[in-house]
């Protein structure tokens, strides 16, 4: 079943950035595997997925990611915890894995997708190794995006965490030869009755501010 | 009204990048109200909303800028186009208009603010002006993400285009001296019944290859 506007606008004005989470509060089976069902299918650039899904479950990782998070309390008080981290390249290697995928999926030959992967290739060559792993880690944030929205839509709470010390979260997930680094995290859980952010108006720049329309 | 976690695995499965759309077909207001809404509201770094939403209504400009996006078809044949810039700066002005908005909505003055103002000039002030540029971009990709799972809930197709040329783009939308630049732009509008993209089986890593779960 389809979601009517209306309910779409609520269901975005009431998320907000959760401060406090209410930590007896667990995520059912079921939304959960839809939250990570959303992360799987959030878009990409030529569908490469530069990414890996950190789910972080040991309490003692989350106290040390808290650390390295302004010892943000959603790190620990939230249900779930999500570290989404970029592919630091984007190799031959990458995209023939991608290719070999998806020629998989659609029953071909990898041999068969040679004009699309011909236009992946003439993409990531032009691109230095800082802006390949600036258009990885972007894409990264386009799955933050889906992620937020799709639990939004289901009335589950969430909190960014873009303000963390990524390096100190490399370290503590051990990233360091996995080709993958820390892009952003995000907290997903129910908000607690005692967060005051709840209630605080929503502020924005007026729709008139931010959108603008070409052309007529 | 709450989305059901299979109803909305079910609408993220149906979303893809799509490639014709049905130029005939048109949004109603109420749909078209509730995206421009998920614009206006989605998430970004400090509330800053480093960005304009760039609608294109008239036709002669989007021809223009379908030329300047390898021909593809989207950007003329979708009901709506969006073009999602970036600031290409942070400023104190800019840092300024949004304590003087998030003040007005809360009913308190500028100065009440001081001590989160203090964490977004502490922040800021460590970014280059490229890292700036960078970070503002990303926050486009969490409003490019809510758009696009926004429209997916409600059953709106969407493209997203990020392989353009963005520098045609700024200058055929004059954004030259505007202090925002195109990051990235998305059709939205419903998909034609002859697009053979759209039966094509949904390609994707699986789970295990893209969500690891730390400390299990």
């Amino acid at each position: 079943m389809k979601m009517q506007p209306a309910d779409l606008r609520s269901a975005l004005y009431y998320r907000y950035a959760t401060k406090k989470f209410d930590s007896a509060r667990k995520l059912d089976a079921e939304t959960w595997e839809a939250l990570l069902d959303a992360l799987v299918l959030a878009p990409s650039s030529f569908g490469l997925q530069p990414w890996r899904f950190v789910v972080v479950e040991d309490a003692a990782t989350r106290d040390r990611l808290r650390e390295a998070s302004w010892n943000q309390p959603q790190v620990t008080d939230a249900d779930r915890f999500i570290v989404i981290t970029a592919r630091t390249d984007m190799t031959e290697g990458d995209v023939d894995a991608w290719m070999e995928c998806m020629a998989e999926s659609q029953g071909k030959a990898p041999a068969d997708l040679a004009p699309y992967r011909g236009m992946i290739d003439g993409f990531v060559g032009a691109l230095d190794e800082r802006a390949k792993r600036d258009w990885n880690i972007r894409q990264c944030y386009i799955a933050l995006g889906q992620l937020m929205t799709s639990a939004a839509v289901m009335g589950v709470d969430t909190c960014p965490l873009e303000g963390i010390d990524k390096a100190a979260y490399d370290t503590i997930l051990g990233l360091g030869y996995s080709g993958y680094a820390t892009a952003v995290a995000c907290a997903v859980g129910y908000r607690s009755g005692e967060d005051k952010y709840a209630s605080a108006p929503k502020a924005r720049f007026s729709r008139d501010h931010v959108v603008r329309i070409h052309g007529i």
